[in-house]
């Protein structure tokens, strides 16, 4: 249920001004226009060639949004496209100047409202800053602007047999810029580790268009307090990222897939637990259950194995990926597992694969829109996560389809309902918040790394109790002191 | 060169009391004792027992230092030993109410002064807290206390199949709360990385005595700023680590490894980049010049080739070493190695990684004190930054023994000196600032595992310029307003 700006009730306390657009006219000072609009779009081209600036409302209303459920969104002042480090440090001390408050967006493929506009707001689009600036195969780093899509970034390196791993399932539209903002997980976590773990430095326009620089292009470095990976995660809420250091891997061989099918989803979790016990490293280890599947092959009919209750996808790219196959084909079918079938080759790979990735689009056809849960627990509590989340279905008499990356225990379950229906918006407004709560009970978080948002931020003081919360909010001082940046997201 | 107390001209601007032991009699109030020092006794003793709270000057000075040279000691007015978090909590507490500084301590390995007493502080020493919690092979992780000998827990995890992989040389000593302190590296950090790698979640006694947990113990989780991140190699300056989630890895096979003879520095760091640049992933990748060779023969009589000018050490902890160490062997020779000799088996691997591990301690018997620096710069200017340091050696005419993590591009050029000398002394110090210098114009950073302390934090300025460090010093200001933590450290 993404809220169109006349649908949605007007977002509270994230305005620093007023509405520039029809605000009456201010007092005429210094010679500049008298309207806040006038005001903030003259100053802007000031420093902004003219295409970059967009104002028509009905093209500004089109970034109001990312693709997150449930989430407010204002209605923007203005847009921004710059190219430039420069142009990004005239935009925020043009903001800073007027006290007007800055979006940071990628691509908005985010699922937290996190780069949701807010009334009157510039929104910062990094779309435009899109150079792979340098790819170094001996340092086995990558330089690039925030605005590179992560796809195309894989693709560059892999022409240098190198590796740049985090993988969201979004990998074709989202950008790195985004990426590092939620720090961003994907399929390939269970071996290769998320977002942060690649991120070795930054450069970042503060909100009063200073440039600080932070990290490192060298392997190791520990000088001063690690402000690269304070970054990774903010989700705009600090600065804007107008340049990052990537650590890259060496090309791993092709990865082989395995599917094994569970008469439960505990059985599939007990094999998932079997496999880590057991000192195994696969690269992806992806569950999707009953509804899921059924759902990809309603979407995209992929042949899946309808009458099972949990899929669990397993793969290895290892120098010998079909014997590392066999020996955890074993280990699922000691957990229970009804059928193992593990790929023959790479062609069969990847269409287990591409089913995966259909899995949340699938989801979304059941009923028209989804809610996506993002909690990750302790893969020994998966299990009984799993099991409680299909309670919560029942209770709350909705349709909540899980996928999984198993692995990790980061689990996606997702409520399907009409959102025409109020009802069944509130009830699944109610089970989005049950599997959160369930999720911390088990000790576990609640997200992974689709990152807080609006969506989240009623739960986050839950999970990091006051003392953390006073913590972060004084950072947040320390980097925006007007509190100018992604204002009312994350806290 | 370990500065004692008599020698040690006073510390500048890191008391935040005066001299508590000589301190003329301060006025009666509320019934306390009236000297200094026995009002802090006598407030630690009210949450302490007897036996964690010494102030025998004597005992109190054995407490004054870390391993670094060059860095001056206060003398502390006491040292505590707390064994429990709720002790922590008395200790900061009262801290914060006397206003006295706070240097915590782990088992004082580290090499920059980051350990270093105050004058008139209070030594936390957390070398009692060194309880493993758990061990959780399921979920990977273990739960420590901070007082935990690194060997203790790398072979505790070991008996369930699991592997902690930061080691530092110090780790039959080292703990890792200190570890945590200072991001610590290690060997094995070009293929596992480094301590901040590891650390999942805290539990941390902030300067007022609050206790706040940061993290998780999930694999994935991005709810928040990474406060977890921002105390690894924070060096004791944000607040005292009670306890630690660590990530572990399942126990790799035995590492296998290889020795190749260089006639030259250059043509070994070349063999390096081709190694890393072929896609390689050595679990080891050491490097050793010829003084280091001979210090090490001379030391410990390990027969190494002593007319060799580089000897590189390689290794592999995959499931077919041998052949891998033959692809890069081959590496080694199209660079210009002399002579290539894999180790036949694990005890011939043991003992090479034995003269490696004794490297810096051979070194400290050439001339009697070392200074012992840690620049990392890319691996592509590796060559290039140990041809300067060559260089800075015959201009300043003294001894630099060079050992590196070369996969890393993390060196430790080690300057020999004898430190009775005054004009050697200076020498020393002249050329270590150098070397310092030439690592940060070839893009480098001062510290690549050591950390900041005393010993460097002139030169963080210069590293990470004036804005980054304005926003260090407010995070700073967040946490310690007071500033009793470790102060006059890295900043």
């Amino acid at each position: 249920m993404i809220m169109s700006r006349s649908e949605a009730p007007p977002p509270e306390g994230t305005a620093v001004t007023g509405n520039l657009h029809d605000r009456p006219h201010d007092r005429l000072q210094d010679g500049l226009p008298d309207r806040p609009l006038d005001r903030l779009q003259d100053r802007l081209l000031a420093g902004l060639p003219a295409e970059a600036v967009l104002t028509d409302p009905d093209v500004t209303a089109s970034y109001a949004n990312d693709m997150a459920s449930f989430c407010e969104a204002g209605a923007p002042a203005v847009v921004v496209l710059p190219r430039t480090v420069e142009q990004v440090q005239h935009v925020m001390r043009t903001a800073t100047e007027l006290r007007v408050p800055v979006v940071p967006q990628g691509a908005r493929t985010g699922l937290s409202g996190g780069a949701n506009a807010a009334d009157d707001c510039i929104v910062l689009s990094l779309t435009k800053m899109d150079r792979i600036l340098e790819i170094n195969p001996v340092d086995r780093i990558a330089v690039v602007e925030p605005g590179v899509i992560n796809a195309t970034l894989s693709r560059a390196v892999n022409e240098h047999g190198l590796y740049y791993p985090p993988d969201p399932s979004s990998w074709e539209m989202c950008t790195i810029g985004g990426n590092i903002g939620t720090a961003s997980g994907g399929l390939c976590c269970v071996k290769y580790g998320v977002t942060a773990e690649y991120v070795l430095g930054l450069d970042v326009v503060l909100a009063d268009g200073r440039l600080m620089s932070t990290g490192r292009r060298t392997a190791k470095g520990v000088a001063g307090y690690d402000l690269t990976r304070l970054f990774v995660g903010s989700e705009g809420s600090l600065g804007i990222v107008v340049r990052a250091i990537l650590a890259l891997r060496p090309q791993p061989p092709q990865q082989l897939v395995l599917a094994a099918e569970f008469a439960s989803a505990s059985a599939a979790c007990d094999a998932v637990c079997r496999i880590m016990e057991g000192g195994h490293v696969p690269s992806l280890l992806e569950l999707m259950d009953r509804t899921t599947v059924k759902a990809v092959n309603d979407l995209a009919h992929m042949g899946l194995p309808e009458t099972t209750e949990a899929l669990l996808l397993a793969a290895f790219d290892t120098p010998d990926p079909a014997a590392d196959l066999a020996a955890i084909g074993a280990l699922c079918e000691a957990a229970g597992a009804t059928q193992v079938v593990p790929a023959d080759d790479a062609a069969e790979s990847e269409l287990l694969l591409q089913a995966r990735r259909l899995s949340l689009t699938a989801l979304e056809a059941v009923k028209g829109t989804t809610m996506i849960d993002d909690v990750c627990v302790p893969r020994s509590k998966l299990g009984e996560f799993l099991d409680g989340v299909a309670k919560i279905a029942d209770d709350v008499d909705l349709t909540i389809g899980v996928v999984a990356h198993a692995g990790d225990g980061n689990t996606h379950p997702t409520v399907c309902f009409d959102a025409s229906d109020e009802d069944e918006s509130r009830r699944a407004r109610e089970s989005f918040d049950q599997i959160m709560a369930l999720g911390l009970d088990l000790g576990g978080t609640i997200t992974g790394e689709h990152g807080v948002g609006l969506l989240k931020k009623e739960w986050l003081a839950r999970e990091l109790g006051p003392v953390s919360l006073e913590m972060q909010r004084g950072i947040k001082q320390v980097f925006d002191p007007l509190g100018i940046l992604n204002p009312g997201k994350v806290f």
